[in-house]
């Protein structure tokens, strides 16, 4: 199949080479690889809808096992060395290199092949049967030339895209006989939607075979205007949750009512003392350890498109947090109220007083605030606050004696992550993405979500960008997650031009 | 029946009264009573036990008639004329009286026949299944002799249990031959538990079978330390359900935390602002209506026993709110928050922005406050920090076009009632119930729940005074609701000692 496939497309490559020659740009490179698309986009399709097909919930062993080794065959049909790296309870990451060239520098790109947990009733459609829709209809009806066109199923923008784009665009350049300019190595991990509970061991494990020179993390959308993107960084994350509590019964709101303590009265007292509703953490000493962002941060800032009018009318909102766009926000720490659970459910409230309460929060961080910095600070404000901290669940005895107590309970944390955008690693790699995307690039400091890119550099001490591809609007994480064609083919001809021009001294 | 009862207990009376001469106090008629109480246990108890047999949800039509057949027969049998007050989509109120004497003052005595809406799954038993249990046993091995055995059952101390006491004390004077004081009338209402909707229609439409110079409502618990109690007033109630909003569906709190409103953030910091953990209410104003405690009151008040450390073991309350006892602290008006929803649900919260959330708030009110005059402030307050108050769910238009916008639902309220406890009519009937109880009355100037005792006041411009005897501790509107059977022998008592002894100019 690979062989009447180049057969096919050698007439059209001629006629592409000549259209470039007479306008001398773009490159040649570029306008090859948007050919090698054009004649494949059923071939490339097939492969991700066969891809797709396979379920990929990181607790489902067996099929999660059938993913990789999906992975490792179409890895080894384009000539890559396949390595499982593997550690116990933990789905195999799928690693693959080209036979390395000593004179280049090595470059590694993360994936992840597999996808969040659904839930069938939400979906309209099998979330492991692609399918495909277009303004003419869905399935064999859908428009495959129009690149609005969206595929429908579990990880089409979360994350087997990445993974598809990336072995496209190795074809693509195969078949344009363009060579990468660096030792190409593909990370593919199958338990990041599972918080990646094992990738630090992992890499920990095996330094030889994950050597490399930068971290590629192929992973999330690109900018909300349709614009490509890099990422220099993410926010950390760290998540707590706090409970109060009331009488060791719900009371009758009358009969006890502004005599024993309301516990969701406490919470809503801290959480204001916490957390300005402009977003902004009043927390002593909260911000203290932010570093300020650096004349690159700030230039690329400037140059980001503003989205926030655009995002505003779609999310139906009326003012925004702060006094900053989207992208200068994220740049900034952030504490968010997921949930205020106690008081029961149902549809009718008791005018009780509950017994307990639980505020769930998370904060995101930002360079170089650490989970571990946030913790002490929390808790400092907390005992200020008046508050006894218990780790676990009181007895009656404890809460008896303790006029404010609290239950505090953290989550797992990951630390921000911010690479030099000055560097002149950073520099070349802008310069290999601009020579497909033009200015349209996207410069991103710092993610607002969090990824465990900290790991990588943590690990390596080597640099770390992250190039997403995926649409904003692609419902990750939920029912019907998709990807528009547009970026499936933006996405290749974007990692191809960084495999043909990325070089740096 | 009734004649073999009379005639088995006259040596008992006869040996009572020899004792009650000997001691020249207590006076005759507890003597009497408490003979007859002792003689007639089982078949009191029997009563009780059919009447509480027959299920009694307001909304279960053909049972809650049947609750008031069973009334009806009751009271007939005792000689009473009885009356359905009836209105459309209504459950009737049994009325019932004694011919009336026209040289004495009439007083009605108020209970109702419903009860709350029961979940059979958290009952130890079918609650219309009324089981007894005392020390030595449950059913056929519990002791009827024990006053600490309780009867459990729907209603068995809210509000069936008021009913018996008041016919039971009937039967005592019956038997003792020892007249009311007064004209009695029977008020039992059969939709209480549903928010008594059609109570003041029904007032307004029987003003001359209603008449009467007193009302006593026989509703609620004795105080907390097991003393009998008098009740001069109950705070009102009016609930509020305020819903902010964010964006128009869930958002990852990383990629537009602290941009994307938090709606949860929005009701915690509104809630902060109304309200401190002390239980003071920090709405503008809403303190200036509250009327000064009057001299009776405030001596009442000082007279009532601190049960507060009792309760604070009991409840493993480690501090109160405010700086008063539980008796001080429902004095004043109260703010509660029974819950915030929004968030979802389940046992992982998302790390997401809401896209709107719930609070559910009660507010309690005292004299000279009203619903009307909360609303009004609560509602100007909102205003001032910056508020667009819709009342129904808001389109996409009107949340991008309003800044701060919250969802306002007030539902139906209660004002409070405070009856004079200086005047001639209250002083009498302390002073007849006193003669049953001794120093150990406590008076409470309001209870800390809401009634609709105003209803009386209002329609009828008349007094209305609180009798409530079930334990404290009888899991009223709950599972396993029980009456403890101290209570009912010593409400009984209490009740018959009022009919024969309440006068007044």
């Amino acid at each position: 199949m690979r062989m009447r496939r180049h057969l096919t497309v050698t007439f059209l490559f001629s006629v592409t080479l000549l259209c470039s020659a007479q306008q001398s740009k773009p490159p040649a490179l570029n306008d090859a690889v948007r050919a090698y698309i054009a004649q494949h986009r059923q071939d490339i399709l097939r492969e991700f809808e066969e891809f797709l097909a396979i379920p990929n919930v990181a607790s489902d062993r067996d099929n999660i096992q059938k993913n990789a080794e999906a992975l490792s065959s179409m890895l080894k049909k384009r000539g890559l060395q396949v390595q499982l790296l593997s550690v116990e309870n933990a789905p195999p990451v799928v690693l693959a290199a080209f036979p390395a060239d000593s004179s280049k520098h090595t470059v590694t790109f993360y994936a992840h092949y597999d996808g969040q947990p659904v839930n069938k009733a939400e979906w309209k459609q099998d979330p492991w049967q692609p399918t495909l829709t277009s303004r003419s209809g869905t399935g064999p009806s859908a428009n495959i030339d129009d690149p609005e066109a969206r595929i429908y199923a579990r990880s089409a923008g979360d994350d087997k895209n990445s993974i598809i784009e990336l072995l496209a665009a190795l074809d693509a350049l195969q078949w344009s006989r363009i060579p990468p300019s660096v030792n190409l190595k593909f990370f593919f991990e199958g338990e990041e939607e599972a918080g990646s509970p094992h990738l630090a061991t992992i890499l920990q494990q095996y330094p030889l075979a994950l050597r490399s020179d930068l971290w590629v993390i192929c992973d999330g959308p690109a900018n909300q205007n349709g614009d490509p993107q890099l990422v220099f960084g993410s926010r950390g994350v760290i998540t707590l949750q706090l409970t109060a509590f009331g009488p060791n019964r719900p009371l009758h709101s009358g009969h006890y009512g502004n005599w024993a303590p309301n516990p969701i009265i406490e919470l809503a007292q801290l959480v204001a003392r916490m957390r300005t509703t402009d977003g902004e953490i009043t927390i002593p000493h909260f911000n203290d350890p932010v570093r300020p962002m650096t004349v690159a941060e700030q230039n690329a800032l400037k140059n980001i498109p503003n989205v926030d009018q655009q995002l505003r009318v779609e999310m139906a909102l009326g003012r925004i947090e702060g006094h900053g766009t989207l992208a200068e926000q994220i740049m900034k720490p952030g504490l968010n109220l997921d949930r205020i659970e106690g008081g029961g459910s149902g549809p009718n409230p008791t005018n009780s007083i509950p017994s307990w309460a639980t505020a769930y929060i998370d904060f995101r961080l930002v360079p170089n605030q650490t989970p571990e910095i946030v913790k002490q600070q929390v808790e400092d404000f907390l005992r200020v606050q008046g508050y006894f901290l218990a780790n676990r669940p009181p007895t009656a005895e404890e809460r008896l004696q303790h006029p404010r107590l609290l239950q505090v309970v953290w989550g797992a944390g990951y630390p921000p992550q911010r690479t030099a955008m000055e560097q002149p690693i950073s520099q070349a790699f802008i310069a290999a993405a601009k020579t497909v995307t033009g200015n349209s690039l996207v410069l991103l400091p710092t993610l607002g979500g969090s990824t465990p890119s900290f790991l990588f550099e943590q690990q390596f001490n080597k640099p770390v960008i992250g190039l997403p591809t995926a649409n904003y609007d692609d419902n990750q994480h939920a029912a019907n997650e998709n990807l528009k064609l547009k970026n499936l083919w933006d996405g290749i001809a974007l990692f191809a031009g960084v495999f043909g021009k990325l070089e740096w001294k």
